[in-house]
C-alpha cells in the first residue's frame, strides 16, 4: 500500500495546520506558567490573550467572552449545568433540551440530572423538529428556564441545523441557547449574534489546531455557568488549572487561519461531490444520509448496499485510506449510529463517513475511488449473503 | 540584563524536557484521533498506552489504573466528589477532609458541598496535625465514609507530609485516601501501595512534561469517582473527550525520564543549600519556612526582613531571575499565602519561592546571588520604613 495514505477523517480530527504547529512550538519554547508574574509568565499570558482574540474573531464575539477549556467535551459539560450565576446572583436552570442527533457530549446532559433532560426529535435528515421545540418551550411544559443545546453541524452527516431560526424560537421563549459549533467552525461563516446564541462551543483540533484546547464563547459574560474544574483563579475563575499555553496558542493560530480560509473553503465541495459520484458509480444502490438538507461541504455519510461499514472501513484502511464507520467519539467503539437511529433508520444501518479538508487533494480522492472499486469488485455481496 | 536568564520557578512549571518535546512532536506528526480504528488512530492509541505505562511506573502502580486528564486540577475536581461507584453499585462519600496547607485545587473541595468539607489544621512547618486527623475520623465525627485529600509536598515550602503515616490512619478509619503528588512526583521516590493511597494526582508540566496532561492513578479500579467530563467513552468512560495525544505522549516521556533521574535528583539539594546560604549572608534576618521539616531538595521559601516579596520578585525579574512570590496558581494574583497563614504566620508575611530542577546550574545560582546582593545593597529597608 506504499507509504502514502489518504486521510479522509477530518471530522474525527483535522491534521495540524503548519501555522498551528509553529505557534505551538514557539509557545513550548516560551514555556512558563501563564499565571507567573515574571517575564516568562507574562510572555505566556500574552500568547493566551492573542489566541483569545483569534478564537473570538472566528465567531464574531468579544475576546473578553472566551473561556478556554481542555476541549469541547469539557466545554459542553461546563455549559450543560443547572447552576448559573447572573452577576453575583445564583440562577437555576430547570431543564435541558437537546436534539436526538446531537453529539454524545450534549446528549450526556452535562451536570443535569437525567430526568431534567428532554431529547427532541429530528426529521429524516437529522434536522431538529421545530414544532416539537416550540411545544417543549411553551405552555405547561415551559416551567422554569430551559437551556437548549443544539449542534450546528452534525459530525456524522454534516447536516447543518437552521440555528438562526432555532435561536429565534429559543429567545422568544426565554430559553438559554447553547450551540455546539465544533464541526461548523471554520467550515461555514459563524456569527454568535446572528444566530442568537448565548454560548458557542469550539474545539481546536477540529479546525486544524492541536488537541487539548477548546472554548466556551459567550455573547456576554453577564450569565456564566458554575465552574466545572475548580481550584485556582485562571480564566477569571471560570476554569481553574494551569493554562495549556502551547495548545491554546496553536488553537489561536488555527482559528486565524480558519477565518482567513472561510472564503474558499466551499471549494472542497467539488472533491466531496466527486467522492459521492464515485460511490454511486461503484455501488448504484448506495444511500447518502442527510443529502436532502444543507450539509457541510466536506462531509459525506453513506451506506453501501449489503455491506457492513466496519468491514468496508477495515478494507479501506488496508488500502491506505483512513475514513470512519460512524464517529470517533468513543474509545475504539463501533456501535450503531445514534444519529442514523434518530433519523429513523434501524439499528442495522451502518454507514461510512468520508470527511475532507483544506489539505485534501485529488489524488486522495483517486486513492479512495480505487480502494472502493477494488472492495466492491471483491464481492461485497458475500457478507450480505452470509449474514 | 542580557539574553540569559535564570529560571528558578520549577514549582510553577518545569521547563520542558528534551525527551518530552520529542515525544510531543512525534505525536503531533502522528496526528489522528486515538478513538479512530484506522491505522492512524491505532498509532495514536499506542502512544497513549505507552504513556500510561510510564506514568504508572513512576508511582509503582498498574498501567490499567491510570486515567489521563487535562491536568492535576481536573484530576482533583474529579476525585473530590461525593459520588462514586464500587463496581456497578453507587457509593456515597459523606465528607471531605483536607489540610489547611493543601493546594487550592484540593481546598476548593471539588464537587463536595462546602458544608461537607472539613479543613484540618497543620503545625508551624505546615505538617498535618495527626491528632486532629484521628479525631476527625473517629467517634461521633465519623459518620459516613470520609475522603481524605492531602498534598504530599507543598508547592510553596516544599515540606513533605508523612503520607505513609497519614495513610495508615486513614485506612484504619476506613477513609478513602487521595494524595496530591503533583510536587512530589519525580522529586522523591513514590509508591502508591507503600503510602496506602487509593488515588494519586499527577501533573505532567511539573515533572518536565508539557502542559495539558495530568492523571488520576488508582491503587485499583474497583472504586471510581463519577466522571467529571462527560460525553464519549474515552478512558474507559472515566474521562470523556478526544485524548490530547501529544501532551499525553510528552507526559509519558517525562515520567520515564523522571523515574530514571530519581537516583540523583537529591543532588540538587547542594544548589538549594547554596541559595539559602547566600540569602542568609545577604540578609541575616531572613526566615526560611518549613526548614524544620523534611523538605523537597529543590525548594526554598523565605522572607527577607522588611521586604515585600512582590517588590523583591520584580527586582529579581528585572535582574534576569525568574522566581515567585508565593505560588502561581491564579491568574496574576499575588495575595497573602494561605500556606503561611495555615502555618500560623500573619497575613502580612510574604515570601519568595525559589524552586530549581534538573537543568539548574551553578551560574543560575550565581545570578540569583548577584541579584540578591544588589537588591539588598540598594536598601531594601526603605520600603520597610515607608510602610
Amino acid at each position: 500500500m506504499g507509504s502514502e495514505r489518504a486521510y479522509l477523517d477530518y471530522n474525527a480530527t483535522a491534521p495540524l495546520l503548519g501555522a498551528a504547529r509553529e505557534a505551538m512550538l514557539a509557545a513550548l519554547d516560551a514555556g512558563a506558567n501563564a499565571s507567573s508574574v515574571h517575564m516568562e509568565g507574562r510572555a505566556a499570558r500574552h500568547l493566551i490573550d492573542d489566541a483569545r482574540a483569534a478564537a473570538a474573531a472566528l465567531v464574531g464575539a468579544d475576546a473578553a467572552h472566551v473561556v478556554f477549556t481542555s476541549g469541547a467535551t469539557e466545554a459542553a459539560t461546563t455549559l450543560l449545568t443547572p447552576e448559573w450565576r447572573m452577576g453575583r446572583a445564583p440562577l437555576r436552570i430547570a431543564r435541558l433540551l437537546v436534539a436526538a442527533s446531537d453529539h454524545p457530549c450534549l446528549l450526556a446532559g452535562g451536570r443535569f440530572a437525567s430526568e431534567d433532560v428532554e431529547v427532541l426529535p429530528v426529521d429524516g435528515d437529522g434536522l431538529l423538529d421545530l414544532a416539537a421545540l416550540e411545544r417543549a418551550l411553551s405552555g405547561e411544559a415551559g416551567n422554569g428556564t430551559a437551556l437548549l443545546a443544539i449542534h450546528m453541524a452534525n459530525n456524522e452527516t454534516g447536516v447543518i441545523q437552521p440555528v438562526a431560526e432555532i435561536g429565534r424560537i429559543a429567545k422568544a421563549a426565554g430559553a438559554l441557547f447553547v450551540v455546539d459549533a465544533v464541526q461548523a467552525a471554520g467550515r461555514v461563516p459563524l456569527d454568535i449574534s446572528a444566530i442568537s446564541a448565548d454560548f458557542l462551543i469550539l474545539s481546536s483540533h477540529k479546525i486544524g489546531g492541536p488537541k487539548g484546547a477548546g472554548a466556551i464563547v459567550g455573547a456576554s459574560e453577564l450569565l456564566m455557568p458554575a465552574p466545572l474544574v475548580r481550584g485556582g483563579g485562571q480564566e477569571k475563575g471560570h476554569r481553574a488549572g494551569t493554562e495549556n499555553v502551547p495548545a491554546i496558542a496553536g488553537f489561536g493560530a488555527a482559528a486565524r487561519e480558519a477565518l482567513a480560509a472561510l472564503g474558499h473553503i466551499q471549494a472542497i465541495e467539488v472533491l466531496r461531490d466527486e467522492i459521492e459520484r464515485s460511490v454511486r458509480e461503484a455501488a448504484p444502490g448506495a444511500v447518502f444520509y442527510g443529502d436532502g438538507a444543507l450539509r457541510l461541504a466536506n462531509t459525506s455519510f453513506f451506506s453501501l448496499p449489503g455491506v457492513k461499514a466496519e468491514t468496508a472501513q477495515i478494507a479501506f484502511d488496508l488500502a491506505g485510506v483512513a475514513l470512519s464507520a460512524g464517529s470517533a467519539c468513543s474509545s475504539g467503539r463501533v456501535g450503531p449510529s445514534h444519529v442514523l437511529a434518530a433519523m429513523g433508520h434501524g439499528s442495522e444501518a451502518t454507514a461510512l463517513r468520508v470527511s475532507i479538508g483544506v489539505a485534501t487533494t485529488r489524488s486522495d480522492i483517486d486513492r479512495f475511488s480505487a480502494a472502493l472499486g477494488k472492495f466492491v469488485a471483491r464481492g461485497a455481496g458475500q457478507e450480505h449473503r452470509a449474514a
